[in-house]
């Protein structure tokens, strides 16, 4: 760093749904670059978009692991478990910012996209009106799984939702029904309910269930083949739109992983 | 080729939004490895998916344009229009067909995402039955054009939808009032319809509007501060949702741009 003291740079860095090649050629870059990487962690468990980076980062970075706050024994609406949540983001946005003000280039990893449903965005919210930012776009969490399934999922003029399945059954189905291609995300242990919605909805024949899109350990079924509802959190249910594809035959080629479900 | 005849491989590679750097690793390596590449252009225009992955093609590739009829006297809505696609994907697909039953490996450029309203899924559709498939998941436009804007999407429990501005200005209202976050693509000359639904929604405030992000040609400007309805068919409008993100002064670093509208 010269004398004058100069202030460095924020990059949130999308490094995409699991598959390390599924990264850009700029998220790549932006890591190799970096003095620091940041990177969000459930305490005790390793870093998945840390893993996914893993290869690019260059010896000797700075690691700035942040470990969420255990807070199990918070129901997630409680305000206890809010406040937290927000002491954890802003002690993460000041460790960050005291890189920041020494003039180091900070690149958070982030999986999927940065500006979607991302914890980065906690972090960005915080920094960018002190710092100059960035922010390397990524490959959804969503789309690797449609792309691994090989299933077109919205075309033309479709109307595309993305649903988070804590909403309430009655919600689900009304807008299941008034959507023509669907993403339900944080399935988990609402996978029950969600079966029913898009029963009531008529959707339940074309939804794809899938774990761990793009990774090692990727597993798809369709719903309606699905023998239980148990899913982990991070499990989506895709629902393809483009109801006048030009044949039957042609929607997707997920192969059902018999006996490969928990 | 071995003696044996081997059918190939056709590969769906999403190129991203129109950054050349924005293209994944696995997107990179398809297009280096492949026999032949095919990309759709309109007749007479340069393709913009070309143009993007063009350094990335060895010297000597076998190119494939698959160049859109020209159907300017015909009404989008007509009988006529849809035959005349139909026939094209046919042809197109009969062509790539030729060069996968002679064992090469025919790569497919595709903007953004190749599932998410591509054409290449016409190509998918009309070929998977037949041939091996692979699909490498690319950044979505819409992804290039929050993320080049600073802008965070969608979090938390957030329903986000994608809408077309061809839908009928009442029904674009009660979409948008009824979701927290939403993108509309297809604004072309739809944009004073648009302007309409998203005050009626409540939505113009934070509405920004977008021509060719992360192209050298990007602008971005309020909604509610462009001064005109003069819009191209790819311009996107996003409207953020995260409602409870963590301070009002923290939401955008969208840049106005000043007289820079056509």
């Amino acid at each position: 760093m010269s004398a004058i003291a100069k202030s460095g740079k924020l990059i949130g860095v999308g490094v995409g749904p699991g598959d390390p090649e599924l990264m850009t050629l700029k998220a790549a870059r932006a890591l190799r670059q970096a003095d620091v990487v940041a990177y969000f962690a459930k305490a005790g468990n390793p870093s998945h978009s840390r893993a996914t980076a893993g290869s690019q980062l260059r010896a000797g970075i700075i690691e700035l692991p942040l470990s969420y706050p255990v807070t199990t024994e918070l129901p997630k609406c409680s305000p206890g478990y809010r406040d937290a949540l927000e002491d954890f983001y802003a002690r993460a946005a000041a460790d960050i910012a005291a890189h920041l003000e020494a003039g180091r280039i900070v690149a958070v990893i982030c999986e999927g996209d940065p500006l979607f449903y991302g914890s980065y965005m906690h972090l960005h919210a915080r920094l960018t009106p002190r710092f100059d930012t960035e922010v390397v776009a990524g490959v959804s969490g969503m789309s690797g799984c449609w792309s691994a399934a090989g299933m077109p999922i919205a075309q033309g003029d479709d109307v595309f939702t993305v649903l988070p399945a804590t909403l309430p059954e009655s919600e689900l189905a009304r807008r299941l029904a008034e959507a023509d291609a669907a993403v339900v995300m944080k399935v988990g242990q609402h996978l029950a309910k969600l079966r029913r919605a898009l029963k009531q909805s008529g959707h339940l024949p074309r939804a794809l269930y899938v774990e761990c899109g793009t990774m090692a350990e990727e597993k798809m079924i369709p719903l309606a083949a699905k023998p239980d509802d148990h899913a982990p959190y991070f499990a989506v249910v895709l629902v393809p739109g483009w109801e006048r594809r030009p044949q039957a035959t042609a929607g997707t080629n997920a192969k059902a992983i018999a006996g490969g479900e928990r």
